[in-house]
């Protein structure tokens, strides 16, 4: 059996519900070999974007590492990649990080961080643009359902997170174990990274 | 514009992440219309099976009735089924709401409070023989992604919440703004209810 990876999930005020709980619900079948910390600035619950809050387990100044990092998008990343406290926490985490993964427009702090230069990448179909703006380096995919390039996995809009999380999990623990989770889950996987049906 | 609806997701430990969040995170999309309201026994922070908790903003002892309620599934519904607190909240709430909905296991809730007698009504398609004694007056569907029958609208497991959401969403705000609604989230919407790839 595999060692049991940490992930550090990144939560900030306005966060997108399911691009955190999607993924969250994936590794958490696998709890055997995934554990789960809710990771932000300070200790205070934070409210996602549709309202519902999510209590904060270790903050930035711990000295905890991550093995899998999972950056989520939402209307707070607008605000968010003005913010040096999270930019320098990806930076110092992504290093020794085994993978580092983003839902939707949290690639724009991945980008904005400097972490997707030259890298192949990919966030929300409506906000590309903007997303596009925060890493000119990027080699952004306009037309990608996830995109894996070395240990940086990101995904499209929102549910998307989903389809990436499971390739995640894949890479990690193997084909049949993926497919086992998302049959518990009884969650129709998008295997096909390529395969868009929200880009232009 | 149709007038502004509370939801009322009940939460208790071991709750499902993705049976909560899923649905809110379309409901929420939709936040003109629906607001959410995280309603438990306790003011306590519940913990859900994967681990990470979430802040309860009211509990069952305030005099709020909701519009719309959601009850989600997990490993905490083999417990709370003998939880005389919870079981007789819904029944005071589900007589006054316009929707009751569930997720997964939530039905057997549902089911042991007596609120799906005689309704046709599905759940989790691993633990759908326990989900079944809870309820032996209900007209149970072992083959649907999701059943509607009435004001009550009760889901297979776990990511069949999504789906089931998004048909409630249609009957209340219409077709093309539950489209566009999976549309925002990039969800491939199956708007089939009987279509279950994970029925045996």
């Amino acid at each position: 059996m595999s060692k049991k990876r940490t992930i550090g999930v990144v939560l900030f005020p306005e966060f997108e519900l399911l691009d955190v709980f999607g993924p969250l619900e994936m590794f958490g079948i696998a709890s055997d070999s995934f554990h789960i910390n809710m990771v932000a600035q300070s200790k205070e619950a934070v409210a996602s974007r549709q309202g519902p809050k999510s209590v904060v387990e270790h903050t930035f100044d711990e000295p905890i590492f991550y093995d899998i990092l999972l950056v989520p998008g939402g209307q707070g990343t607008r605000r968010e990649v003005d913010n040096k406290a999270i930019l320098d926490w990806l930076r110092l985490q992504a290093h020794r990080a085994e993978y580092v993964s983003s839902v939707c427009t949290g690639s724009a702090l991945l980008a904005k961080a400097g972490l997707l230069d030259g890298v192949r990448a990919t966030t929300n179909k409506r906000s590309l643009d903007w997303g596009v703006s925060m890493g000119p380096k990027t080699l952004w995919q306009r037309r990608a359902r996830w995109v894996e390039d070395g240990k940086i996995f990101t995904s499209s809009g929102i549910s998307a997170g989903i389809d990436m999380s499971l390739a995640l999990i894949q890479k990690i623990l193997g084909p049949e174990k993926a497919q086992e989770i998302a049959k518990r889950a009884e969650y129709s996987w998008n295997q096909d990274a390529n395969h868009d049906p929200f880009a232009k």
